[in-house]
């Protein structure tokens, strides 16, 4: 039994999520097995430890190793702390102890701010002392060099070998505000860092403090800050499962520089639908030189972008391109309920700010309807005769002297039935900030439909009032309407992940297989491959395979109609470029000096390759040719891809990817991301093609990819041609690996 | 005569444009002519008046007729200030006349603060009085309907009458920081003004309004603040020709809904590069919904966004997406020199961030180069083990303890020969401030190329230290990149202008027209629209019109191969639709069949229509197919247009347009900025086009398009063929118009 979903799901995150799962089954009705297992003890004492020590505390509170002491001290602290160094016998009034082995309890989380070279040391002995949680301020080990890789994967065995889970090294520790854990020397430390329902998880220290910083500018409070650093053991996805569980948490925040743990991020992801707490990242590296410089910097195995990107479509990850939006987005999720379509109202005090966010919500596929004829006409009686009652409504500027006008443009506007989620765009005010907070909260008491405010040069004051009642500000035209946009796509992303998980996956045909019945590695004969594809209901192209210039003169007939000849030889992929292609050919004659050109021409282009015939195909046609593949991906498994073809995908690049297995109504999705989805509909006067039948048959790729995961490397159906008639594939190329990577998949 | 480039410049501007050309004459060894105009003496009297009178002035100070006059007083206005209203005899210790006539002096401006149907007696009575400008608040004009239509109207017949030249009307009035003039009522001036090198002019108040603030709150001054509301008589282009000509302005910004002055803008624009003052611009309404917006609110006519972001483009127009991206690019500008070349150097305490910007240059079309091996070398010895000495260098936050690492660093960056311009990204550091700004200072005196630097969350004095020190100060990676990028473009934008502005363009062949035997208006017959393009240099495909069966068999066999015949007639442009065409045409019988076939359908098609024969062409091929076009704008005149072809113009609409005519350099800048250009390089083992080629015969099409501009309405050559042997335009499509419309072009 080869067909095993969810398998690859690591056996840590598997446990991990099934306690988080519990948690929740009551609400989903769910019904789940409850698990407890030691790491997920042991991330909570790293996460909200009773007691914590500190190894290498230094007396001089502003240096790295006395930072965490002071910020303990300062913001109160109400655990036992326990600073360890054989240099003091009291910091800060707090007995010092000379080593781990002195201290009177098993603390439950320890700072390590020791040289590298001390570091395992250390970790030894707070195993031995029975401490579960570490983090590793120490650099020196993955990002130097050869040797600093060295002393990490010993770090790593010395952690799993003493039973210690380690945060880092090379990190700047970990705040909990709710608790007032500071197990930290960032600078971000330094100031307010009041507690809000933000859990924000970086892998960068120096990007993440200023993330961390302009978050509190914003008056965005984080409820954790956690910097993984390089992320020996806990990684990303480990360390956000257990702070989105936080019940004070409502919005998942986290900075990437690569994705060493696939499996781990899609089970976050899922777990973030589940229990509904968006999960917005910001992850760097989205093109080649960029993820080389990442390579270098974190030496994480840098995974190629638009299969992150797909995977986050996928499963509901928000992801922001920069640190602003990034705050933009959680600003307009901590303070706004999903809305229930992409529906856009727009209210403004000027025509150029609505034509600025119509125009950009047409760019991020937000849908800037008409009004109802009612609606209109209300708003006409409501706003000034030099204003715009159409949406997008213009108010003018005379709602400062008649405020109504302004609250009953914005209540009529989201009563309309055409309208899912409003935007009112308005600056400056510094004299009005008073009564428009007023007004705000007024309105979100009295609307249904959710809103957000976009407030230019607004007065520090009136963030502060519109959070006080719960209502999202925004900076600009455009970062709220893409904030907007990422409300929207995020409530469609999971009212269609929860709809998918209820159902099972619709029953693909799938092909039985027994592995050790497979070829060897290397190419898969074609009409194996073809054999394989139509058991997986794969519509391909006939196709037969002439293994002398008679049997292919006898397909010809068969098949009727001009006919390919391609050459079938396992050590030719690039049949063109072997001159091992003829098309439309008519005629015996024709077929037979085919037949005789294909034979000469490979064995000239390759003279040890084994030829194994020539397959005869009938000619076919489409309107729209496509790339239909499968590649095996170190992070994320079995990827699907989907592309334009011809000249296009090499050009353009217009492709999407989906992680297997995936249904029918998530394969719809992936044509609608195309850039050139337009062609479905057809252009130039030809009539739209049939999608669903292209839906069908991409999942029905995936479930074969799935199916035949522990061997297949990669699959390549191309073109795959789509007309009135519906889609044909016409050739493929399917390959195997030698023996099962089971470290990947 | 009708080639008469430049001719189309508005008057008005070209005289305005001469006055300052000559003051620029003695720089750029131009030759011109000194010419002053009434109507620049009244800008002047606008925009540096050495009186005001308020018209409507109000006692109470708060209300929109009464800010002007406290403005003007408490920001210390040293001219004389004239309040004019019955209802007073004393407004703040000012003698208030009771109307115009009564005033002592001709004051330079009025302000019109009264009721819209009192303002063209206003007007008159200024006429009378001797008044050359005027800054009309009141609403209820163009922006109101049909009626407010026809009182825009009255209203510039009777400023025309009067010879008084108007701002507005239905705006905010304007401010100039420099000599203390408010003569406005935006809540803008309710804060600090004071003046800076930006000048900056906004068709919305309220949005110009938020941009103000916003500027103000990044410390941008601005010497300028002026909205043109309606803009009734004087214009964007007009007021901001006047600005820039100030030589305390460095840098023109401006804020656009539609453009109603194309030549004017454009001549604005020419004039901006020769004066070395970047033009930047935010425009509203990019796409379809946008535009209607834009026109339902503004009354003015939207050109199509792409035809101004190519014009933008051809002329050195910095466009930015949005208002902060304005200010960002604005804040580059006024601190940073030009920089030579587009190659970026990038400094970070951050790998991750380093990876954001590198990633960001790619997309807007920076390079990261490589450093020269000694260059890394010796950065290799600044830099920490644990940091990156290659590009972008990652010097972390040692620098902190030991400033010399970021200071030796930069230097040595800067230094490398591939580098033309560098980006410092740093955060936070709270605590080391006035360091900071010591070690920049010193940078920039030390460093003879230009570096912006990135300070994310940066405290407020950084960002006032660095700009007394002459630095600019991004807020964000992407926009640090964003700004470079416009630096960059700008730069390159003004060497190519200046270039082609010495030389003239090269000597088209230009075919020789007679006005008068010019055909009537519409479709031209194909063998004289291909005479003509032939004559101007365009290289067509052969052809020869058939008038019977016997001349399209003598056709085919002068030709020779397999020909396609098509229907002509002037009343069927959509030949395939008609049944009008047929290809691949070999022997005899064929083309005879093909013959008959297609008068046939035509007929059938159309029974009323002329029909002149069949034309025969050989059937050409070429591994790209193009489209090129004309198209009569209304704002900015003839415009050339290439686009990919196939179902991706339709799809992708991947074309680029430029004003005509042009040379052959900025044709080449043409190709470049389709996002399909790697096509010309050749994919798919093709060998690469010969762009010259296809930039000289883009450069003839606008020549034509030029000499042909009293009457051409259309050209499409679609399509165009380009591969190894060159390029050649298959068909042709050119229709003129039946009068010249003097009044567009």
């Amino acid at each position: 039994m080869i067909f095993m979903p969810w398998s690859w799901v690591g056996r840590k995150r598997v446990s991990r999520h099934l306690i988080s799962w519990t948690k929740w089954a009551g609400m989903t009705g769910m019904n789940t097995v409850s698990v407890s297992t030691s790491h997920d003890q042991a991330l909570d004492a790293m996460l909200a430890p009773r007691s914590v020590a500190i190894l290498g505390a230094s007396a001089q509170l502003s240096k790295v190793n006395g930072r965490p002491l002071k910020f303990l001290l300062e913001k109160g602290y109400a655990g036992t702390i326990y600073p360890v160094n054989p240099k003091y016998s009291q910091i800060a009034n707090l007995t010092c102890y000379p080593n781990v082995e002195a201290l009177p309890t098993v603390p439950d989380l320890a700072v390590i701010a020791v040289p590298a070279k001390e570091v395992c040391a250390a970790i030894e002995a707070l195993g031995r002392k029975g401490v579960r949680a570490a983090v590793v301020f120490s650099s020196g080990f993955g990002e130097m060099g050869v040797e600093g890789k060295e002393r990490e994967a010993a770090l790593l065995a010395t952690a799993r070998a003493s039973g210690v889970l380690i945060c880092g090294p090379n990190c700047l520790g970990l705040i909990n505000a709710f608790d007032k854990v500071y197990a930290t020397f960032s600078q971000y430390a330094d100031g307010n860092t009041a507690p809000g329902p933000v859990g924000f998880v970086t892998q960068s220290g120096a990007f993440g403090t200023a993330i961390a910083a302009l978050a509190r500018q914003r008056g965005l409070g984080l409820g954790y800050f956690v910097n993984t650093g390089n992320e020996v053991d806990a990684g990303f996805a480990d360390i956000m499962s257990r702070v989105v569980d936080d019940p004070r948490i409502e919005v998942a925040a986290g900075y990437l520089e690569g994705v060493k743990d696939g499996p781990g991020l899609v089970a976050l992801a899922q777990h973030c639908l589940l229990i509904d707490k968006p999960l917005v990242l910001t992850k760097v590296g989205r093109l080649g030189a960029g993820v080389r410089a990442a390579a270098s910097h974190t030496g994480s195995l840098a995974v190629e972008d638009d299969l992150f990107d797909s995977v986050a479509r996928q499963y509901g990850i928000v992801r922001a391109h920069n640190e602003e939006q990034m705050l933009d987005i959680i600003e307009a999720f901590v303070y706004t309920r999903p809305p229930a379509g992409d529906r856009l109202g727009l209210v403004t005090q000027s025509g150029g700010a609505g034509v600025m966010m119509a125009d950009r919500a047409e760019e991020v596929g937000l849908v800037v309807p008409r009004l109802t004829a009612q609606t209109e006409a209300k708003l006409s009686h409501i706003v000034p005769g030099f204003g715009a009652s159409a949406n997008p409504v213009d108010v003018t500027g005379q709602f400062v002297a008649e405020p109504a006008i302004l609250r009953d443009s914005v209540l009529t506007l989201l009563a309309d039935p055409e309208i899912d989620i409003g935007i009112v765009w308005l600056q400056l005010m510094a004299a009005h900030v008073d009564l428009l907070i007023e007004l705000f909260s007024d309105l979100k008491k009295r609307s249904a439909k959710p809103f957000v405010v976009c407030w230019v040069a607004a007065p520090e004051e009136a963030v502060q009032g519109l959070h006080r009642a719960g209502i999202a500000v925004l900076r600009g035209a455009e970062p709220a309407v893409d904030a907007v946009a990422a409300l929207v796509r995020h409530a469609a992303a999971r009212r269609a992940w929860l709809a998918a998980k209820d159902q099972p996956l619709p029953k693909a045909k799938r092909p039985t297989l027994h592995i050790n019945g497979l070829p060897q590695a290397g190419v898969v004969p074609t009409m194996q491959a073809v054999q394989w594809l139509v058991a997986a209901g794969v519509p391909m192209a006939d196709i037969e395979l002439a293994e002398s210039e008679d049997a292919a003169v006898s397909a010809w007939q068969r098949l009727g109609g001009p006919v390919a000849l391609k050459i079938e030889s396992p050590a030719i992929t690039h049949k063109t470029e072997a001159g091992g292609v003829r098309l439309n050919l008519s005629g015996e004659a024709a077929v037979r000096q085919a037949y005789r050109d294909i034979i000469q021409s490979a064995r000239k282009y390759d003279p040890q390759a084994m030829l194994a015939g020539v397959t005869v195909q009938p000619m076919a046609s489409g309107d729209i040719e496509l790339v239909i593949g499968v590649k095996r991906d170190p992070t994320f498994g079995m990827m699907v891809m989907l592309g334009i073809g011809g000249i296009l995908v090499e050009v353009l690049r217009d492709v999407v990817w989906r992680q297997a297995p995936f249904g029918v109504d998530e394969a719809r999705r992936m044509l609608d991301e195309l850039r050139m989805r337009a062609v479905f509909d057809g252009v130039r006067g030809r009539p739209p093609v049939d999608k669903q039948v292209l839906a069908v048959l991409l999942s029905s790729v995936s479930h074969l990819a799935e199916a035949m995961k522990e061997r297949l490397l990669e699959l390549d159906l191309n073109p795959v041609l789509m007309g009135e008639k519906g889609a044909v594939a016409v050739d493929c190329v399917m390959v195997l690996m030698g023996q099962r990577h089971s470290a990947v998949v």
